[in-house]
């Protein structure tokens, strides 16, 4: 199944969520990843304007969601769902790494919907509407402070499931722009600036060649990792040559 | 060097931000993931009372920020800095995915500072200012809607950075709490489950050990998937058993 078909199967699904901000910013968080299927469990208010006006260009989303009484009713239908939380229950299915759990959430969303399940802003998931989830999943944040926003909750799972989706090389945007980049210089072009370097250095008196010192060696170890371009090689000679006019001194190479 | 010392060294730069709550947003996301070192250039409006409400616990970063005038002074005596930019600049450096960036941003922090920089809301960053760092990174976006809020952004990369710090194995809360668990049935007593089982159909008419088709195989296949626990094996027969006593039959095993 190809990339885009899996993101379509995944639903977000979120429990009595208090503030429409956060319904907008959830979103907005999804259509940037390519998820689409937004369900609401007795959301406190929605509609809502400030909901669209977080939502920016992903109102369609919101206009599409689906309200429902329960979590049973929005995962009526998935094969799979996710539960974030931010603690383990003692009955609750273990709590797994995001990574590994995507993984598995977007291997079952081959065989049909699957959902990621978020709690309320403050109480989080019931142990009631954990049970109905058959993986949990957590955020590993800060101890000191693991105060997760609800959108940035969602954001960074459904940046997973496009990173797993695409086998983590999702395409990205701009890729018609190639940057600009000269062939690499040969070594002897190379061997041939570290001459005419070593010429300039000489006649300006920077180098002495009776007490070479450690001088070259530097040179060379700091251009050898620049693994420098011809077009790079030309303008580093190109600035000694006009040393050399601005001294009185000829090129010598 | 330990992965909070690591996270510590990780400067995030915003470049003109427009809006004072998206300052705020960014604190609380930064937080949440262990880092601390939050520098404005030329923010548009700052401090502002926004912003402290959308830092929530985080507003001591907000206090903390370094306020400067170009990116420059804010990249001072950082070693090295990745752009964040959504698209190829043509004499920028090649845009990179996350997770790789990430990775060489943190090798680069053992050697000192470095820094995650983010350009303004609308505009983002300018050609100049892309060409102040090393490397550049694109959070790979849906194509058709890539509006990806400068909060959920810094998010997604301090999220990238926290998991790359830890090796991808950052501790999560309530570690403390172990989930219920019984141990492992052994074959025998899985084995008892399904004579109990067979046994009890036999006396309700529902299986016929004459006729006996797929029934009992399709019954082992389910249940050899779930791995009974001891704790199960009894609850199972427990239920058997009373079906049992309520219908007159004794238990057979």
């Amino acid at each position: 199944m190809n990339p885009e078909s899996l993101l379509s199967r995944i639903r977000v699904v979120l429990c009595r969520p208090s503030h429409p901000g956060n319904i907008g910013a959830v979103a907005r968080a999804m259509k940037t990843m390519g998820l689409s299927s937004l369900y609401l469990v007795q959301p406190k208010q929605f509609p809502d304007p400030e909901a669209d006006t977080r939502a920016t260009g992903a109102v369609d989303l919101l206009e599409k969601a689906k309200i429902t009484a329960s979590l049973a009713e929005a995962l009526a239908g998935s094969v799979f769902a996710v539960a974030l939380s931010a603690r383990q229950r003692d009955l609750g299915p273990a709590i797994g790494q995001p990574r590994e759990t995507v993984a598995r959430l977007l291997a079952e969303a081959e065989h049909g919907d699957v959902a990621l399940v978020f709690g309320n802003e403050t109480v989080g998931l019931s142990n009631e509407e954990i049970l109905h989830c058959q993986a949990a999943v957590t955020i590993p944040t800060n101890p000191d402070f693991s105060s997760l926003n609800l959108g940035s909750a969602v954001q960074v799972l459904c940046y997973e499931c496009r990173m797993a989706a695409f086998s983590e090389r999702p395409p990205v945007a701009g890729q018609g722009v190639t940057p600009f980049v000269s062939p690499t210089a040969s070594l002897d072009e190379v061997e041939g600036l570290f001459g005419h370097l070593e010429s300039v250095m000489t006649d300006t008196g920077f180098f002495n060649p009776a007490q070479p010192g450690r001088l070259m060696p530097k040179l060379r170890r700091m251009f050898g990792r620049v693994r420098l371009e011809k077009d790079e090689i030309n303008i580093l000679r190109g600035i000694l040559a006009s040393t050399q006019v601005k001294t009185g001194h000829g090129r010598k190479d």
